[in-house]
C-alpha cells in the first residue's frame, strides 16, 4: 500500500493525540485463571444458550428490531417502568458514550465558551477509567473529583466545601458500586447529590446486581439522573454487548435518536430477554459470588492483605511484602491472571475478579504458595 | 413515574430538534414478502451457521476480542492488505458515524469557525438518507450536492462549475453503487473525484459486491479515501451487525482510537470470519440475484414501469398509471411489502429489493394481478 502521502491533517487534532482505552487483556489459553476483567465465573443459564442458539438460523440475514422493544419491554416489566423509561445499547459503554454525546457540548463550542458547565464532564477519582476516554474523544471539559478516604463518596457539603466539584456539570458520572475499589454506596447519599445537582447524573451501577443496594429508584423519581446497567457480569453476556439505561422519557428520547438505529444485535437481543426469563438461576449464582467474595476477602486479610469492603463481584486490595505489580507478575507465572494498574496512585493495588469456587481455591492456593516462596528467600 | 419536571434544557440544544433516522420497517409476519430492506434472500452458508451456533456455549460470559484481530487479518487477506489498514464496525452505520467524528469539527466549533470545510460533512443527493441524520447528531455542516440526470456522478469540471462540492470538505460521503437508485459508477469517475478533493472521502460500498465493479482499490493508493463494506447485505449478515473500513493506517488508527472498545460481539466476530472461509457459496447467491435483478428489470420495464440500471440487490423503478404510494399501498394488501420514501423528489419511486427466484415471481404475480384490476376498472 502506498503511503506517500501522510493523512493525519485530515483527522482532529484532539483525535491525533488521544490514547485509545486499554481494557484489561483477554488472553485465551485455557488454562489462564482469569481474574482480570470482572466477567463472571459461571455460564449464562442453559436456556438462554438454548434460545440463542436456536436463533442462529436464517433470520440472520434479517435486520433485528432497531427498537429492541422485546427487550425494553422485559427490562421495564423487570424494574417496574414503562418502556419509554428504557434505551438499550450495544453494551452498557454504548450507554455512557451516547449520554456524553446526548448532554454534553464540546468544550470549544460556542454554548460551552458561554457556560463550561455546559461543556463539563466530571466523575470521581479513581472510578471507570472510561470516562477520561469518551470525554475527550468528545472534546469534552474533564473534570476529576477525588473521592474520600478509602473511597468514601463526599457528602454534599464536603463536595460544595471541596469546591471541585461543578453542581451544573452537564454530565456527572458516578460508578455505584464504585470501581475499581468495589465499595458500595449508600441511596440515600446518592440522593443527595443527585438532587443538589442541576445537570444529568448518570448512576453507572455496572456492579449493582452484587451489591446489597441499588440506587434504581432515582432513575424514576428525579428527571435528571439516569442509571444504567450492563448484561456483561450480572448475566454472563459480555460476548454479546448488552447494555441499557433507564431514565425520564425526554432523556432516553435524546439517547433514543443518537443511537444507531440498528445498535443491538439480534443474538444479543434473543439472549436478553431470555436471560430476564431466568432471573432465579442468576440470583443463584450472585450468592455464590457474593459467598465467595466474603470468604476470599477474610482468607486474604488472615495472610496480610489490606481489602476493601466490596459490594461487587470484585477485590481490591494491598499485598503484602512486596510490590503489587511483583505479586501481579508472579500470579502471571503461575497462571493467574489479575488486573494491576500501572496508572499513578493506584499502582499499590491488585483487582482480582470473584470466580467459581474452585477457581477462588486456586487462586488462594498461589498466594499461598507466594508467600511460603518469599518467606524462604 | 413521577415527571414534575421536564429535564428538556439538560439535553443539548441541537438534540431535542432531531428527527431520528427511520429505518425500513421490520414486519415479522412470515406470510409477508420482505422485499423493502435490501436484505439478501438466502440464509448465511451452513458453516457459518455451524460455527456461530458451535460458539453459543460459556465463552458468551467473557469479552470477545476488543481488537477483533481474526476478523481484521481475514478482511486484510482477502482484500490483500494489512491488518492496520482494516477497521470492523457494528455493521457498516458504526463506520460512518466513526468517520464523522473523527474527522469533522462540529459547525460551531473553534475550528470549523476559523474554516467552515472543517466542519462539512457533504453527500449526494440522493444517496443513502442516514448521512444527513449522522450529521446532524454530530452539528455538522451538512452539504447536500445533486446528482446529474438518472442519478449520474457529476464529473469533476462539473462540480467545479456547479460550485456545490466543497473540494476541501472534511468529510465526503459517496454512496457507489449508489443508493437508492441502484447505478453504479466507474471507479475511474470516482478516482477522479477522489483525487481532485483534499479532505477524507468515504467510499460507501455497501452493495459492491453485486456490481460489475468496485472501488477498493482506491482505499489503498489515496491516502484520503477509505471505503466502507458491509457483511449484511451481500453475506446475510444484517442480524448479527458487521461492517468495516479500509483505508490508510492513519485513518484507521483515528477511527480506532475513538472507537467502543467492544463494538463488534464475540459471535458477529465467528460469523464474519466464517463467512470468508466459504465465500464461493455467497459468490453463487450473487450470480442469482444479478440474474433475477436483471429478469425482473426486463419484466417490469414490459410492462410499462421505468427501471432504472442497478448494480446492486434493489431496483428503482417508476411505476405506470397510478401514484407511486397507491402501488406500495396495493402490494402490502397482497403481503409484499416494498419501498416507498415519502420524501418530496423521492415519491414517484418504488424501491424492490432483489428476493429468491419464487420470490421474484411471487412479486410479478403481484404487479400482474394489479395491473389486470386496474384495466378492468
Amino acid at each position: 500500500m502506498a503511503t506517500r502521502k501522510s493523512p493525519l491533517s485530515l483527522i482532529r487534532q484532539h483525535i491525533r493525540k488521544l490514547h485509545a482505552y486499554v481494557p484489561g487483556e483477554q488472553p485465551r489459553h485455557r488454562r489462564l485463571l482469569k481474574l482480570n476483567t470482572n466477567e463472571n465465573p459461571f455460564p449464562p443459564a442453559p436456556e438462554v444458550l438454548e434460545a440463542v442458539r436456536n436463533a442462529v438460523d436464517a433470520r440472520l440475514r434479517l435486520y433485528p428490531d432497531p427498537m429492541s422493544r422485546e427487550v425494553r419491554g422485559a427490562l421495564a416489566a423487570f424494574h417496574g417502568v414503562a418502556p419509554e423509561n428504557v434505551v438499550v445499547g450495544n453494551g452498557s459503554d454504548d450507554i455512557l458514550a451516547m449520554a456524553i454525546r446526548a448532554f454534553v457540548e464540546p468544550a470549544d463550542s460556542a454554548a460551552a465558551q458561554r457556560n463550561p458547565s455546559k461543556g463539563t464532564i466530571q466523575y470521581f477519582d479513581p472510578s471507570y477509567s472510561l470516562y477520561p476516554v469518551l470525554g475527550k474523544i468528545h472534546k469534552g471539559q474533564l473534570r476529576s473529583v477525588p473521592l474520600g478516604d478509602d473511597f468514601a463518596l463526599p457528602t454534599v457539603s464536603e463536595l460544595k466545601a471541596g469546591g471541585s466539584w461543578d453542581f451544573r456539570a452537564a454530565l456527572s458520572f458516578i460508578t455505584t458500586p464504585n470501581a475499581p475499589s468495589g465499595r458500595g454506596y449508600r441511596t440515600a447519599d446518592l440522593e443527595a447529590i443527585c438532587r443538589a445537582t442541576r445537570g444529568v447524573v448518570l448512576l453507572d451501577e455496572a456492579y449493582a446486581e452484587f451489591a446489597d443496594e441499588n440506587a434504581m429508584e432515582l432513575a424514576t423519581r428525579y428527571p435528571n439522573v439516569l442509571v444504567s446497567r450492563t448484561f456483561s457480569k450480572a448475566y454472563s453476556l459480555c460476548f454479546q454487548r448488552v447494555g441499557y439505561a433507564v431514565g425520564h422519557p425526554e432523556l432516553m428520547g435524546a439517547l433514543d435518536r443518537i443511537r444507531d438505529s440498528y445498535n443491538v444485535n439480534g443474538l444479543a437481543q434473543v439472549a436478553a430477554v431470555t436471560t430476564l426469563k431466568h432471573h432465579h438461576y442468576y440470583e443463584q449464582n450472585f450468592a455464590v459470588i457474593r459467598g465467595e467474595r466474603e470468604k476470599t476477602s477474610a482468607a486474604l486479610e488472615k495472610l496480610g492483605f489490606r481489602v476493601y469492603p466490596s459490594q461487587t463481584n470484585f477485590l481490591l486490595v494491598e499485598p503484602p511484602g512486596m510490590p503489587a505489580e511483583q505479586w501481579f507478575q508472579q500470579l502471571r507465572e503461575m497462571g493467574i491472571v489479575i488486573r494491576f494498574f500501572k496508572t499513578p496512585g493506584m499502582d499499590r493495588f491488585l483487582r482480582i475478579s470473584i470466580g467459581s469456587p474452585s477457581e477462588m481455591k486456586r487462586f488462594m492456593n498461589g498466594i499461598r504458595r507466594i508467600l511460603r516462596e518469599s518467606l524462604q528467600s
